[in-house]
């Protein structure tokens, strides 16, 4: 059986570009499976020198060439990691040279900006947002939702609670959320409480089936669980949604961060930073 | 005066690896401003096609050439996105044919594929890191810490719960937050509930001056938020870490991702997606 392949993906900070950059690309060969490594903070020519050493050694163990993607600033850094025996995709060596010709200037070759290092209003603006998704998970608070950016509305485990948290962490958006209970589904209006919102209302739907499976996992055999309610619970919401003109997504197959660049695409939200 | 630049990050998925990408280029060039605009969910010819002419069109207001990154499998929207007059940077294309050399495969062009689209078994394990960091947010429930992969220790407003939430959603990993009330400073031993899980421990420090700024616009004028009380305590949470080996960083001046990779990073901890 021959060994796998390696994957290293490096970089002089946190590693999230290189990765993103290479997963991308290694997703393409999907009947092939990698040994894949994140190797952030190789910021020094000693470190990249150690671990040029180390993907040496794998290289000659693996009987392929490893491939390694980096996303590097400094010069000499890059060079020790151009290791032969490896496929090295450099991005940042590949694009700055076209850049630097088209905007006339030099790449500035600081490391520290390049990946995340934010001012402190960004970042406290940021913080302000996963505060304020926190206090507004679940409905708990509810008077203070003119301050939100968006209301995610849905059944209780349609995927509302991480999908906020990740608009506030990422985007700086103050995303707060409402679940739809079964008093509320009874009625066809909105519930009270969001009238006042509603063109902040965003709908999360989700297949029954799933959601049976996701309630099933928290309380096995229950009414809230079962086939039946679940059905009629998706059914009831999406009416609500549609009769009302609230724009809703299926976070079924979908993975956190595409039901959040939907829903900002879809209700052209402002990304705070 | 000129225009500012116009740089576009286009994909045909959430735009996330696009927009990494192209910023990690652009921040190195940090005496020019850009006029920046994220587009996701490009996957259709003729999204792109309206897409290209309204870049047209910028090119022409602009009287400089757009920036294009782009990050498309489908090799005849990437075509409709190669624009005269702008500066097109195509990471697929750019890449694809070296791997695909070295792989001895054909990519398979699988859009899907490409960003994000992950399995229900990946998004469950997240979802569940998720609601275990919110359970544990503030020491609220201690009693099964034994589950945790990491607890983070630092005095209120230190960073802990953004940093949480970013393991949980991020990478999976069930992150527990303890905070150390004055009480806790008062002693030089370790908390008594934490003492079983000293080699979970991560401790999170800030720099004085920043935490009073933090504190302060939560309750002005408040001993919590004094300059004295401030140092006070980050002084005896840093003796309190050295003395027991708990590794800490500070969070001062660092993004989200910056803390949260670098803990994964010296704590070693396994990311589970």
């Amino acid at each position: 059986m021959p060994h796998r392949r390696s994957a290293f993906f490096i970089s002089d900070r946190t590693g999230i570009t290189a990765e993103s950059l290479g997963q991308t690309l290694l997703t393409q060969f999907d009947s092939l499976e990698f040994k894949r490594e994140t190797v952030p903070f190789i910021d020094t020519v000693e470190k990249a020198e150690s671990l040029a050493a180390r993907i040496r050694e794998r290289a000659q163990h693996d009987h392929h060439k490893p491939l390694v993607f980096t996303s590097i600033v400094n010069p000499e850094i890059r060079r020790t990691l151009k290791i032969d025996g490896a496929l090295v995709i450099d991005f940042f060596e590949t694009f700055i040279g076209e850049l630097e010709t088209e905007l006339g200037q030099h790449a500035s070759l600081t490391m520290g900006k390049a990946h995340g290092m934010v001012s402190e209003e960004k970042y406290d603006h940021r913080i302000e947002a996963v505060n304020y998704s926190l206090n507004h998970d679940d409905g708990v608070k509810l008077k203070d939702l003119d301050e939100a950016d968006v209301i995610l509305v849905g059944v209780s485990r349609s995927g509302k609670t991480p999908t906020c948290l990740y608009l506030a962490l990422q985007y700086g958006i103050k995303a707060a959320n409402y679940p739809l209970t079964p008093e509320d589904l009874d009625s066809t209006s909105l519930p009270k409480i969001l009238q006042p919102y509603r063109n902040k209302l965003f709908g999360l739907t989700i297949d029954p089936a799933r959601l049976h499976y996701i309630r099933t996992e928290r309380r096995p055999e229950s009414k809230y669980a079962s086939k039946e309610n679940c059905r009629f619970e998706v059914n009831e919401a999406e009416s609500m949604f549609r009769q009302h003109g609230v724009p809703f997504i299926s976070t079924t197959h979908k993975s956190i961060e595409e039901i959040a660049s939907t829903i900002i695409h879809k209700a052209m939200l402002k990304r705070n930073f």
